[in-house]
């Protein structure tokens, strides 16, 4: 059994909500999770972030969903990392 | 449920308050924190200031509202950092 | 008796599947190792990958199998490390 | 209840007296303190200084007091790292 | 008496074995011993290695023969290590 | 009670005595003492050095006695360091 | 007492010893001590190397003796460390 322990993704934002409230927003999505919130470049329409999402397993499919209710887009998955035990 | 754990804040600062006591009224909005404070850039009329604030708990209403108080502005967030906890 | 223990390959992948769903399929292909897959290069057709595989017996042909199984192909071996104890 | 407990200092200092003493002065300034002198740059008649001070409950008011007695002058604060307890 | 703990090799080797072939048998020349290779140049007849061995007791002899057994060439000496106790 | 701690001098010594005997010298100065000699440039008739002294209560005065007694000349204080006990 | 621990020396070597023998040579040379060689440049008769020596009691005589009874010959030192203890 293989578990999701780490996760970078390229997400463009729209300025709202604000980067404090989409964090926690997917913070929220799931349990036992760091969400690390870099802001890249901003422009007049939107935010470029990079977020590293960190845990012992972490749920895609939630934080996919997440991002799609916030109204951002995932540009591009840019670090994976996937643990399995002997 | 999530808690904030790091925030780094772009603040544009007049020169008075000095930055030690903008510091020390951050620090005073809330407790369990430490506030660090970077002079990122000088001109004849304001302060950039690069501001990291870490924590258990951190309280970004209570910051937000200390660094108006001090008539400085909030120009960007650019790092923001939520844990959840199984 | 010498033990692979890890293992940088250079993999050239289709779109599809994604990044996640790759990583995780050679995740599972064996067991007690990580797979930190790294997006290098993203152009119309593929996605140009580091792959880092660390574990205490690493099994080589099982993860060539993997990556053969998902369309993608092996571009080099960058790193390998083996171990023989006393 | 908020503590001092970092400062880094941008200091023009007069040749006399020299940088060992400088520090010295300033250290005996308060306790519990670790006063961190670098020279940044020296010109016929000043030291430029890059001063870096830590500790639990440093005091400004002192080591502010200690400079203008030793006719240097504070030329920006670069850096305040202040803590409040839970 | 001095042992060799640490050898860092510049090694020319043919496409074929490939490089965890290669990086196996040399591992198998000799016990307690760590075999880093890491790929530098690849060009349309060899692989231009950077070979890194770290062990309590490293055998050069023994570690020189499986180079050559695989049709390699030894193209200099960049690090060695010996350690010698009281 | 202020105890000096770590200090690094830009220091200019004729080629004799040469670097090894130049800083046993400087160590023999005093007691509780790591004396690091860097040799940062070498010309015809001098050798340009970074002196980085560290321990518990540096004695400057014997250092610089010791400098002047092997002939070199003290050319700039470039860090100093003092710490203060509660 | 001051204690050298640690020699940082620039030598010129001919081709022969190889930097193995030449390094395993010089360990001999005396006990408690980790050789450290570095091949910096390599030309047709000569190989420039990067020598560190660290232990608790080097012996400076012994390691130079060693040089020169190799054919080789020390360029500089760059690094000088002594200890001298309460």
């Amino acid at each position: 059994m293989s578990r999701l322990t780490k996760l970078v993704l390229d997400v463009l934002k729209p300025h709202q909500p604000n980067s404090l409230d989409f964090a926690r927003l997917l913070a929220e999505s799931a349990e036992g999770m760091v969400v690390h919130l870099e802001m890249v470049e901003m422009d007049e329409k939107t935010h470029s972030l990079r977020l590293t999402f960190t845990g012992e397993h972490l749920d895609f499919e939630a934080i996919e969903k997440a991002i799609d209710e916030q109204g951002a887009s995932l540009h591009s998955i840019d670090v994976v990392e996937y643990r399995t035990t002997e």
